[in-house]
């Protein structure tokens, strides 16, 4: 057998452990009761553990060395490049610093949950300081090795290729137009009046309605299905996807809303190249790329009046109310399109939402090429919040500084794909339009056009293609953020 | 560290493996959806090869010559035993026999799911002479390293302990007495009428039902849950239990019981000894014990009057059919403990149940032991069927040698255990009786003392006496088929 095919299987083997592992991570969140949460960690660690071994095993090194020499097909150098970068990321740290990070970071993290509700940011800060300080050590190490800079190197396990100088030129721009336009649109909203949803929404009725919209954006439920979970997520592996939401009685759209963006991230898992299943090149292309096509389904397709327009006799067909006036397209377009400055960045709207991206992106890109200190986040947090969104959070550490899990467990260089996501959607959305009609599609009810193209443009493409290509080749550019503010200023101005 | 804490970790690592493949195997039975199914078979295979390099490493023969000469206690001499034992078990067959099985076993039981609606007898008979002669190589295996006989080196598998000479000696014993109690017990009962379930049972229902009867068997929802598979079982792990039921509109009583049933499988290992989990000492003590808990939970405790009183009201609340005279506790009682000869082991009742196993270890026994053919099995089958429930199958092998999936897969051994499984539970429930008042535990709706004595004598011991040791420990005696005769004679003449 080759190297090349040696490795193939080799990659088959963790992939199919990466099944269980998620199969097993998904149930802890949606399935398993409290009491069989000491045996199952216990038991993912013994798996992760073993995964580790394999993904380190000393031969694999002369297998990249002598597969490199063989005579492949354009596709196999491909993969092997992918199969080679994934090999690379498991083994650039060394045992003792992944062990420390594991650790400090779940301690980092355990505490945070009576800390924030306790808005005790002192004692936080003692926890999050040793974190920040392995994530500099990670930064460093794997900065040598790749020759990135510090916070590139981290950027670069989420989002490859992209790096501090196209994001600080693209949000300085951001930075320039979001404030005013986030006070524009408050102003206009403020002659819009919105019914409010009133009495409740019984859950096995939203569960209904959930599945319905997911049927509408052609979920394939043959490989994939929806739960309840406290913290949303799309999780399982491309040919079983488990999304999940959680429902509040009071206030429908905010699971529906969350569903269709879990089942964006779903549909581009379930379009992944079968070709390549089980290997690095068929998985999705990065944390942003994934996030666009959520932000597509839910941003872009979603929120306007069209899609409103099937959204409301689904949802007043379900719930028994034909003459709720809360429940019209116009009205539930309305809610959905709200925009209102406010502490958190999970309940952020679209327009607000780069505002909570760019401030965590500056902070912590300043942390890990050592700026500023753990002590300074505070400060620096009040005077952006003041500066992009107007708001004041001196002392509330708990909806500011302290909301988030992901500087815990020294998640560093994640943030900013959110915003990429956005941004990208936009794109995507724009250069669909040039040859399909959107409008006819989300108004005819038939909205396999536009998935298609998705197909066809982003998901087939898993990560055969760089970002910047996948996107060049989809929309005839790279990154093009212009296009994300046309589409803010189209949609609320 | 001593040898025996290394073969401990290691058996710790095997559990928390086993783990991951009990919850993946229930999701895959009770959660995926068809199209995960291919790569979740892959995925579940490879974990089984990391299992089975494990448990068969060449160090730990080394590790086992070591440990036997540590100073171990009492308790982790036990405990060392079963370790070995299992050890032993995944190392006798050649690894090339594994394979054969697992191979010609699902080839098979795949054939065998459209044979047996088919009737395909002829089809049927190909596929399984190669199975039964690898199970025929196997027991030859087994028992040159046992020391066992043939057939005993099979059932050794599942009821360590039992031979060949225990069960002819019990079950020529039961064929004496048991062809005219059914005669007599259909005598009786043709007097008594059964008032029929109309109408429909709403599945949400009934699954609101099972989860108030679990309740009412301390089922401990913290470590469990119940969902719906088409073949019912108790899977998952001891601090997380999943059971299975399947619910049919037109009678409640089938998913009721069968809930039950479960649930006594359940609660054996939820209260399985806590400090050896994750260890082999610290697991059930056997198939035959197993099926004790599940059929004293069904069979023993409530299928008589006293805890269809308690089921009554349950059930005419939960349905709304407060004035359905079907759903009296007579009738429910008089459902529950109908007595019918007939074609399938798995509908049978209690009475008619040995008869079908009784027939199954005959055949299975002189097959493993060369005595008969797979092509003699219909002839026998019938005569078997004819003189023990007076039942004519000849021609209809898709629901005489044909219904059951045990053989398919090379299972021999198996049936007993579930015959001994409710002698266990008759001589377990009349011990108990000595010091607990069981009625009235039934009629105060606080079976605590019931579950107290099973924990104290059964669940508590895991694998730590010899089954033998552990039924004398339990009743003051080993086990004696009388108490099994006198339960039937008392509850059906
Ligand atoms: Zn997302
Ligand atoms: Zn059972």
């Amino acid at each position: 057998m080759s190297y090349y095919k040696k490795l193939e299987q080799h990659a088959r083997k963790l992939s199919r452990l990466d099944h269980l592992s998620a199969i097993c991570g998904w149930d802890q969140a949606a399935m398993m009761p409290s009491g069989g949460a000491e045996a199952r960690s216990e038991a993912m660690a013994e798996l992760a553990v073993i995964s580790h071994e394999l993904s380190t095993a000393p031969y694999l090194e002369e297998w990249f060395a002598s597969a490199e020499k063989e005579n492949l097909t354009d596709e196999q150098r491909v993969s092997l490049a992918a199969l080679k970068r994934q090999w690379m990321m498991h083994n650039i740290l060394p045992a003792e610093l992944v062990e420390q990070k594991s650790l400090l970071g779940s301690q980092c993290e355990h505490a945070w949950r009576t800390q924030r509700p306790a808005n005790d940011w002192e004692g936080f800060k003692k926890n999050l300081e040793p974190v920040v300080e392995l994530a500099r050590q990670e930064a460093a190490i794997r900065s040598k090795a790749t020759g990135l800079s510090l916070y590139d190197a981290l950027l670069d396990l989420y989002e490859p290729g992209m790096t501090t100088e196209v994001l600080d030129r693209i949000f300085a721009d951001v930075k320039t137009w979001l404030p005013q336009l986030i006070q524009d649109v408050q102003n206009k909203q403020q002659a819009e009046s919105i019914e409010p949803l009133t009495s409740t929404f019984p859950i096995e009725q939203q569960k209904a309605l959930s599945l319905n919209v997911m049927k509408l954006l052609n979920f394939d439920f043959d490989h994939g299905r929806l739960d309840i979970s406290t913290h949303p997520f799309c999780g399982g592996v491309p040919t079983d996807v488990r999304i999940t939401t959680r429902y509040d009685e009071a206030d429908f759209t905010s699971a529906l809303m969350g569903v269709i963006h879990e089942t964006g991230h779903a549909r581009y898992e379930q379009g992944l190249p079968k070709q390549w299943r089980d290997l690095p090149v068929g998985q999705a292309r990065s944390m942003g790329i994934h996030e666009s096509q959520s932000l597509f389904f839910e941003m872009q397709l979603s929120r306007n009046v069209d899609f409103a327009q099937q959204l409301a006799p689904l949802a007043q067909q379900t719930f028994g109310r034909g003459s709720d006036t809360a429940l019209t397209a116009e009205n539930i377009n309305a809610i959905n399109t709200r925009v209102k400055p406010g502490y958190i960045r999970v309940d952020a709207d679209e327009v607000t939402y780069p505002a909570h991206v760019i401030l965590r992106y500056e902070i912590e890109r300043d942390l890990i090429e050592r700026k500023i200190e753990v002590t300074d986040i505070p400060v620096i947090w009040d005077e952006k919040m003041q500066a992009y969104l107007g708001i004041d959070t001196k002392g509330n550490f708990k909806d500011g500084c302290m909301q988030d899990i992901h500087w815990t467990d020294g998640s560093f260089g994640y943030f900013p794909s959110y915003t990429l996501g956005a941004m990208y959607a936009a794109q995507f959305m724009a250069a669909m339009k040039q040859t399909v009609d959107v409008k006819s599609a989300i108004t005819s009810g038939d909205l396999s056009p536009v998935f298609a193209w998705l197909e066809a443009n982003v998901w087939s493409k898993g990560c055969t293609l760089s970002t910047d290509e996948l996107v060049k080749q989809a929309t005839g550019e790279t990154l093009n953020p212009k296009y994300f503010q046309a589409h803010l200023n189209s949609r609320y101005l």
